[in-house]
């Protein structure tokens, strides 16, 4: 029994070693540009970061492709899922691409955000956010994925989260660097 | 007879201050944000700005939404249809969202842009141009438009247009403000 204990273990061992190979190639390729001029959208790898129903992919970033004025992401939530309320200080485009959702969006001139206003959003809109406003873009139907095109200018995004919308501007706390940019600095380490 | 005369010139001055008013006012339309946070893109009025084959939009500009930073446009051109061999110093990130076609890209560090390097691109590809870089977009398809988001830092662009891959540098022609944001800045006259 013990042998095949230690040999359980050890396909154990390797199959741990194969998922997290394969999950730093991942990283590697969402991190580094092989060189090519034109890439294959659908070849970029996505990841979650931890949030459940997220799926982002940036298309150009400043880590990956040393972009300096602006990063393009894209972006889908499942039903029902949306980004934090947050807000930063660089300019930000959205195209929707696919489905509906809403955004909501606080004040930055009060003390905190405030009740939130409420736009519908859908395939084939678009908007922009006006500097440091908070914000919080949902996927608010109950079937079809949200997909958008994400643009900031200045990368990398500086991020400030709230807990909620009556949450004071100087609580809100800095996320920085954000998640898909921090797998790309620790895998720049990696590669040191 | 004479009475006849003028009346139909009556009726074509009419068609053409309606024409003219309806031209103007799609102008104003491309030009001014109207204040809505969420934009229907299929509702933004394109132009082709004089190119046979072209369909600009632009979904987030310097002008119209007073952007500082980045600046979003929606083209496509038809088939055999191509943007002038041009550099700018801004970055710019292309999306294909449609279509297929070429990307020429010759040199900035020789005294004229030379030979171009070509790659293939084609629907759900992204590239970026380096900055400087002369470049040109060519749908170099037969059947289907080429439709690209197009997304630049820096607004609004300025442009330098070569005539061929050996004109030098130094002799490429500024054209700025570029035709959509002359056309901006011409409608925002008329309402002064």
């Amino acid at each position: 029994m013990r042998s095949i204990d230690i040999g359980s273990r050890q396909i154990a061992l390797r199959l741990l070693f194969f998922v997290s190979s394969l999950l730093s190639t991942h990283a590697a390729s969402r991190c580094s540009n092989d060189g090519s001029v034109v890439r294959n959208i659908s070849e970029i790898p996505s990841s979650n970061y931890g949030r459940d129903g997220l799926s982002h992919i940036t298309i150009a970033g400043a880590v990956a492709d040393r972009m300096k004025e602006v990063e393009v992401w894209l972006q889908t939530f499942a039903p029902g899922k949306r980004t934090p309320i947050h807000r930063h200080s660089c300019e930000e485009v959205f195209v929707v691409l696919k489905g509906a959702g809403t955004l909501l969006l606080g004040s930055s001139s009060s003390k905190y955000p405030g009740q939130p206003q409420e736009f519908k959003i859908h395939a084939n809109s678009t908007f922009t956010v006006p500097i440091n406003d908070p914000h919080q873009v949902w996927n608010t139907g109950e079937l079809e994925d949200l997909q958008m095109l994400v643009i900031i200018s200045r990368p990398p995004i500086k991020i400030f989260i709230y807990e909620d919308w009556s949450m004071p501007h100087v609580a809100a706390k800095l996320k920085y660097p954000y998640y898909w940019d921090q797998e790309c600095l620790d895998s720049l380490k990696d590669e040191l």
